[in-house]
């Protein structure tokens, strides 16, 4: 069978490529998108991916992704530390998500250390730019154990 | 040319499998660094693993790294939360250094979601269990440049 | 003349009855809004009731009913620990609001012992489920003078 | 079989009517007392209503209600926001209990924002004057099953 | 006509003299209240001193004194720092209330400095030991306006 | 060359006229978009207003300003205080923005104090009603060099 | 000399053994009592224990107990985290006093980790149920000398 | 012997009389300091008064009273709660000050309850107007033993 | 009428253009004020300029303004974030006063965020170098009503 | 059977008896043991004694004591406040640990007032001395159940 | 060439042997600058010595030492804990200054261990009574490298 | 007499002239070591150095050092900021300690501003590199009276 993963992205995540390359990378979200979808495929899982500005839009997909998903890669972009209604969506539906982060923000301004989301996730990944949502998608599928053996 | 790895563990982390089990699983140290090396070989990468519950022993290990290792991957038990001394050893070696937990910290009590190592770590893994090892290893290959290819 | 009354419900409450009903009971917010609906009837007041994920689409609907209601009851979901935003609105519009809850918010985490909102309510209503909306009409037609003599 | 309610009311509320009119209104306790009995009859309840300034008295008699009350509506006056001891009271028997309030504490100075005793209560009503003591005995016999329907 | 006075101190103050005198003095509360009477009735005052060891009493004490004290004076001892039910009994009766202390309470221990009922007295005086009392009367009558001309 | 200004109004805004005019005076907004195009043209430069209630529709305009727009003038209303995801929205667009406020946010209530986009904003106004956006836009000229010599 | 014992209980520790016995056990107070009797009997001291819901009443019987006791073990209850009026009470009388709980306070609710007490006793006991209270006892003979050698 | 004082007043209060009547009342700083020094000659005292708004002038004259005065009666103003300086000044040289004020500071912002001078003044009197110099100046000489007997 | 500006610089203002150009710029404060002089004059006002590093000084200008000026635009450097007595002396006089700053003081150090005058200014205008002077005095000859029409 | 007992002693314990003896008395840590191995033996249980001032080879014998021990009386000198380690060690071993300080640590400076270790030991005893060793003791063996009938 | 430096003392140093002898030893300051002088004369080095107890006077004399002075020793009294402004004259003025104190300050009340000027001198030297000044000329001379060779 | 000091250096010193240097420096371990052991030979002293990264070791070592040295010069790396026990040790032994960093410590982040052991050393000596071990070495000797006469 084939695993559905959501990948959700917050808010500027639109911008990526262009937005503070220091901090971020020069790649962009569709280039991520592209690899993350292949990536998934060499797993023998597909992929939906989904991006808004809007609080209440990325509530909405999770909402709908009880639906079809079976779990769910998150980079929530700043929302993620400041929006209880995502971590209240997220412990709502019953699906596992991962939470995924381009930069090390535990190295970045005091307010974004601390992830509201967090609790109510199964993990963490950050600081690996791009490569934190091929990690993010590996994660989610051996929490799924969709991975088989251990290496 | 095969990449080396130090793997670093820290205190009370050789009780593993045996440890609070519902936190951190039922899987020994010893399983964690067979699959660990494993792991890294069919990436073409040599892994040294070493645990102490000392913290000193740990500053000492991660010193004589930069003779032999490429990178590290730590798992620096509750010295996460209260060793400077560590951070400081981290940042004053040239290596880059992947923190990873079994367990999903910023999910547990309110003293284990700091990490005073995080700032100077290349990135954080962690909630994945055993997996998080085997990220980790795959995290720091990719910032080393070693994975090729996104995918 | 029959009291106009708004019922609002913020984020997450559409999943009623399937989210984490160990919190929040099995009900849904159908039977909820029925029963409150019928409940309004009783005391002489017709009641309209929305729902949105979107912060932005509850400050709308509260502008709006400048136009045609005679107070509010809402259960601003998260959006009561963290949306300056809805308490301006709450404030800006000249109605009278009751703030409930289906939880003891008083009894959970800590960052939902906070209510942004409730400096600018009536009052606050929470901890009987369901029972909390009933409570929370029967108050609004209280404070609106509707119900008569005590008793 | 008819339910016995009781109703506790801490320090200074004795003086209601004559005290602060601006913020607790000008009825008296007497008054109150007398509503909410009728209240409570309507509803084929019988309540008992004590008051005391000491700390210590609203203590013994929660301890003796476990001998003939159902459930309590407990206005504490100052002491929601300063005794543990009331709190420990609170959980120590087994009777369901109702926090009620005059004022929307919440809308007061921050020092009354925070209620000691709500983590035990069933759920907290504040704000409605007079009128939140007889939603407090809706509350507490919804509670008890003694509502019967919803409506 | 003779204004009446209550001088109202709080726990531990009947220990006055024997306890811990390096902090307290040595004069006993018999002592100053003989020497707070004598001070009162040569500005044309009666005064009637109580003192408890419950904040209870205290709080009835200041009820009572509506019918027949013109002012008070209170050294409220710990309850000063722990207590806003006396806060509150303060603020609901109609009376002048000067706070004294026999210690300078802002040289003390740092949970000494904060005092719940300064914000709804006159004023507050304190540091000059039993001579407190009698600059606290002198500030009462003042405030009474009981002094005739400045001087 | 005519300089192209973004001018964007937060929540509840559209209300202003008729929200509490006591803080925020009886001016329309529609009043102040005419007064402020009027001001731009007379300094030679074109306005578009916009105004939302919603978080992501304000990210969105930012966004796409950076395809006509030299600058910006913001008034965030209250998600100046909650939004993180604004901040990076500035930060991402390579474009200055000024901060107005028609109030003195530095003396309402502490949690207007603190302004979460103004660490990534040109400069604050604040506390000149109306007058701030007529500031604020020649504040933006200014910064632009778009207003000549000095004087 | 026969060594004489005040054994001081406050606020719901006559509920012993019917309240939360999951947390303090199902030992009621007068079996308690009747150990403790017996246990200062075997050492040669006399033990007369007392319990009241009343901060004041704790406090009027340590001042008694200057009288006749050498020494109190008190189990102040929920009055240890909020009364500054028993501290001041303690550090009064010329006695030694022994601090015990049933529970290990360091192990519950934040609130309950900070004893307002402690700095005026002797030393703390706490985490040995009814035993804590065998233990005080002995620590107090200790104290006073009257155990003899060491062992 | 004349007992000299020295009565300092610091910033702002020159404008006594004119500033906020509503908080200072109507009374300049000349009839103070006129009726101060009347009230200090009935008890056998002189008085000496300087004002300044520079808080190194207080300071000077704090200490040049060492060579001529008994004690300090002082009104710091606004550098009360931001002078370690004053302080410092206070606790150098060998003379007893009593701390005054107009206002009730414990009964206003938050940043007037702390005063730095407190903890290195005799005692504080505040709240009773210019009446607050008058029982400050009976305040030092009943310290200095010049009032005679108690009464 | 010609409307009178005092112009009031604190400390090390007078460095200007040679102290940290990188923060503050080139432009020399005596610029500034020929800018701000001509700037008035276009508006028919007249300003005269002070500075100090004395906050005596300051607060002493103040006082004297109310003899001869209309409002005052101040630039308090630092004493901005550590002078409560120039807070008084703003609130003491009857002026209207502009609080302006060449840096954006939100965006540096936490500790230069808080403005101790702000609540009693009119409103703040900072981060515009030393065009925020000349928006300064725009925004008092506003508020004094001498700017005619919007525009 | 006979219990084995570990008796643990962490940093700087070894001065005992020469180290600030005003604090901790000048009995030697060699006395303390053999006085704590007599008192067992009287118990019916032997006990071995270690000390060091590292905090891994404290670490390393409680692992160690898995093996051979009934239960831990620990002394953690200074790591009690700074070691996460220690406390993930004596919950990741099977054994109940009794804290023991010989200093009142709640009456010693604020750092000392909390405890790292409490929350995962069976109880806490401080303050006694010598002696709290005896009675750390009599604690452990009376949760394991070897002291027979109560007294 | 003869290096010139300028000595600075903020307030109340001038009372030094006169002062508080306990806390900062019976040497004056007059001697201190005695000593200093011959001390840097030794080194080949010009002193002088202001001391004011006015803040704006110490920055006024920090400014004019750029016309003259190689580097400044300052012990900055208590402004060294209250003053931004003095902080903001060190960095703004291009010399190198040491920071210097009788007293250890961080062994001291809790405000004193924090130095608002510390951040922009080149270190800090503490505890050493009058002997910190001559340390302190040494470590600038060193950093100016007119020490020659280490030793 | 030839006096005996220990310079003890802490944590990752070892790394010294490769270890960060633009912060430390380029100079290595050895050459400071050098430089102070010849510095101290030119003031009739003798020292010996150690340099651990175990908190253990450093702690045996200032036990030991109770035998031989007259005072200690200790840079305690990252253990300044975390650790009690070695605070404990040093005001365990009866030894001078001077407290070096060779960087200014209260310049850099927030979490290296606060030493635990800054309290109980005689003075504290930061931010002159290598020449802060001689400066510390000369503050050692003249607190210990061994530099003959001022200068």
């Amino acid at each position: 069978m084939t695993l559905q993963i959501l990948l959700l992205n917050g808010p500027n995540l639109n911008l990526l490529g262009t937005r503070e390359p220091g901090v971020y990378g020069s790649v962009t979200l569709d280039q991520i998108v592209t690899w993350a979808t292949a990536h998934a495929q060499t797993r023998n899982a597909e992929l939906q991916a989904k991006q808004s500005n809007h609080e209440g839009a990325l509530i909405d997909w999770l909402h709908e992704a009880r639906g079809w998903a079976n779990g769910v890669v998150i980079n929530a972009g700043a929302y993620t530390h400041t929006s209880i209604a995502l971590r209240d969506a997220i412990s709502s539906v019953a699906l596992p998500v991962i939470e995924v982060h381009l930069s090390n923000i535990h190295a970045r301004e005091e307010f974004r250390h601390k992830s509201l989301i967090a609790p109510v996730c199964v993990g963490q990944i950050c600081g690996f730019g791009w490569r934190s949502y091929l990690l993010g998608i590996d994660a989610l599928l051996g929490h799924l154990g969709a991975l088989g053996q251990p290496i």
